[in-house]
């Protein structure tokens, strides 16, 4: 019998670094899914967008409002379901890119740090994914988001190494361990596998690679 | 002395399949420069987009007005310039990833067909390539962007195996050869290469794997 192709939720946040997910990490995150055998369905939360941020001046747009499920379609080439959706029965693994919207949509650590409110939705899949225990797979500022959720139970995760993001998670009562743009922090206990990319990669190629073995890691969890 | 790193201009035309540059292909083809030790600049025209769909319900939304430029910025990172200023004196190749949005945004195919307009940028950025003998690459549907502009050539180009597509593109001189999604055209001796793409692939390894090749093909014509 063949070994049926692992199921990989990937929830989005937007689509573009400043307001949404980062698109790059995204992209590489379904990309190595997808070279690895997997398969993805994406999600994202049916919520306004907390801005929409000008990516050509970096202004904010204040008269402009986006919804986080539509922008993340675009990602998702509308092959995307709301995140109230999500059943972790379904599923192998959950994976979430990086990008601003993580830390402004998904969460409000932009602005508040280790005291952020989740979003309900997102909450909910990140209690039900650790619950029944299929791994998690966090990049860039990601796992900020998941320690402020689950960094009670004493996770390890990385956002690279920048000091003053590091302290905010462990306010969380999760570990911060400092990593290089193309490796991972894996948290084998927890099931959780977190890279930097853009918190410190310098080019797509570094997240490429630390996706890559992100994606790796994640999926030999799945099999343990 | 090192060989300097060949500089690929990327054109774009929004950000999203269904009314901009299609994500996927874009964030390859930036991946694909970057692990062949080449670097980008990425551009796109600063022009209204002809519509703005939603990407989950795909339906227009008539009172939604958006500019190609700001939104191709999302997949720059905000490092894009608009398309007048490029020079192609600057840049050892050109390459446009597909999407709906070069035939709605770039030039108006989408609707006209082999008589469309074509984008002033856009047209005079692909003359003078090719008045310079820079190669060019095209992704998807952006081989019937280039045909109409260059068609009186006699260039060779593919956009899979689409029959339709194809005889518009040969009404404008070009020769058009089916090709695979993982494979590519290249026209040698007019230095143009081209790939499906999601004109044809099932997912996003094959839409990588041909942008993978014509990358390299598009760099090795540089070096002759």
């Amino acid at each position: 019998m063949p070994v049926p192709a692992k199921k990989i939720a990937v929830v989005l946040a937007g689509c573009g670094v400043f307001d949404g997910s980062e698109i790059h990490e995204a992209a590489c995150t379904l990309l190595n899914i997808a070279d690895q055998g997997a398969t993805y369905q994406c999600f994202a939360p049916n919520i306004q967008q907390s801005s929409t941020i000008n990516h050509n001046t970096r202004m904010p747009e204040p008269d402009e409002f986006r919804n986080v499920l539509t922008e993340a379609a675009r990602i998702a080439r509308g092959q995307i379901q709301s995140l109230d959706k999500f059943n972790p029965d379904q599923f192998d693994a959950v994976i979430f890119p990086g990008g601003q919207g993580v830390a402004k949509n998904l969460c409000d650590f932009a602005l508040k740090g280790a005291d952020c409110k989740v979003n309900a939705d997102v909450e909910q899949a990140l209690v039900s994914a650790y619950e029944k225990k299929i791994p998690i797979g966090a990049v860039c500022i990601a796992p900020a988001l998941v320690a402020r959720v689950l960094g009670h139970h004493g996770i390890t995760v990385t956002i690279g190494n920048d000091q003053k993001t590091a302290l905010e998670i462990e306010k969380t009562g999760a570990r911060h361990q400092n990593c290089e743009a193309k490796n991972i922090c894996a948290d084998h206990l927890h099931k959780i596998v977190s890279t930097p990319a853009y918190m410190l990669a310098s080019s797509i190629s570094e997240v490429n690679e630390g996706i890559r073995k992100l994606v790796a890691e994640v999926l030999s969890l799945c099999r343990e």
